[in-house]
């Protein structure tokens, strides 16, 4: 089984990779320090990578950037960061790499608590996160070949929380391993559309 | 009460029009056939449309396009067709009217049963109205003076069953008239963050 991880650097993309190695091959992505490179807000880049890359059985996306800040300093231009990257970024990984996914196999992409359990400055973030949920609701239904589709969306991480747990006051931080396991499960289980929320 | 809506020649717009009018004045919006041109996909055109407008009380949004085909056949520039209307179009309404909604003024956006009930086709659609509705649950926690955002999402309209029911299987239409209603409840009412379902 192959997969291809793009983010595989990030703390989820490197829990997924630590989660599903042994029997599989693991192929990572990411913008820099990775076997392969790819800039996901370049069509051209993610037609790259996936020449580059060729079959495989599962796509895993654990990458995506947003602007975080007071929607009243939230700019059109600001808000277009979440658009290209986390938005666009990750549905054109499902658009461009169909053809090279195996009959069966699956794509599994992230979002994010904050669409559920807002905080101030995430308002660009949730637009993004809600656009991935109900994108891959929607393709579940008509994607071909047996090909399955969910999204995982993590509350903050335990590894984040010096970092960001100022902002996500009074959220209860969960383990990178534990979000891995819904990897696994969209991976290797039957389920599709669905939207793993790990909160 | 001054109320702009935008899309005010749309079926949902008219109804909205319709159950508005009397004590309030409604300035109607659209790419044509409006007193008001504006095309939502441009951030110029936006700017220039609340500058002739001037102060509001309600920005009502029933407008925005998207690619409706067959998830094989959605390129990413098909995808981009919705991104730049449905999603980002309302989402700068809101960004740019700010400053032009008076303290306590409310903001209503329309999304759509597709991002819950998915049909073949719908993927981009879905995608515009999940970003919407996460938006909206967003920004409602930081709006400043007072002012709202709801959004409303309609099932397939009576009005529409001729050109869209092939699409729409098994889907129980409701009129127009029953959808402006959830504007109005936006409109006049206290709640914010609210996704309304008229389904």
């Amino acid at each position: 089984m192959r997969i291809l991880v793009v983010g595989a650097n990030g703390t989820i993309g490197s829990a997924v990779v630590n989660e599903m190695k042994g029997d599989t091959e693991i192929i990572k992505a990411s913008r820099s320090n990775s076997e392969i490179k790819v800039d996901i807000t370049s069509t051209d880049s993610i037609m790259r990578m996936f020449e580059e890359v060729g079959e495989i059985d599962a796509l895993v996306s654990t990458t995506g950037s947003a602007h975080f800040g007071p929607i009243e300093g939230l700019t059109p231009e600001l808000n277009r960061i979440a658009v290209n990257s986390k938005l666009l970024g990750q549905i054109n990984l499902v658009l461009l790499g169909l053809p090279y996914i195996r009959d069966k196999g699956s794509i599994t992409l992230t979002t994010g608590i904050l669409m559920d359990d807002p905080v101030v400055g995430g308002a660009s973030s949730a637009m993004a996160n809600g656009g991935i949920r109900a994108f891959v609701k929607s393709a579940a239904i008509e994607l071909p070949r047996g090909i399955r589709i969910n999204s995982v969306s993590p509350n903050m991480l335990e590894e984040s929380k010096e970092k960001y747990g100022s902002f996500f006051v009074g959220f209860e931080p969960v383990p990178a391993k534990r979000v891995a396991l819904a990897y696994r499960k969209s991976i290797l289980g039957s389920q599709t559309g669905q939207s793993y929320t790990i909160y």
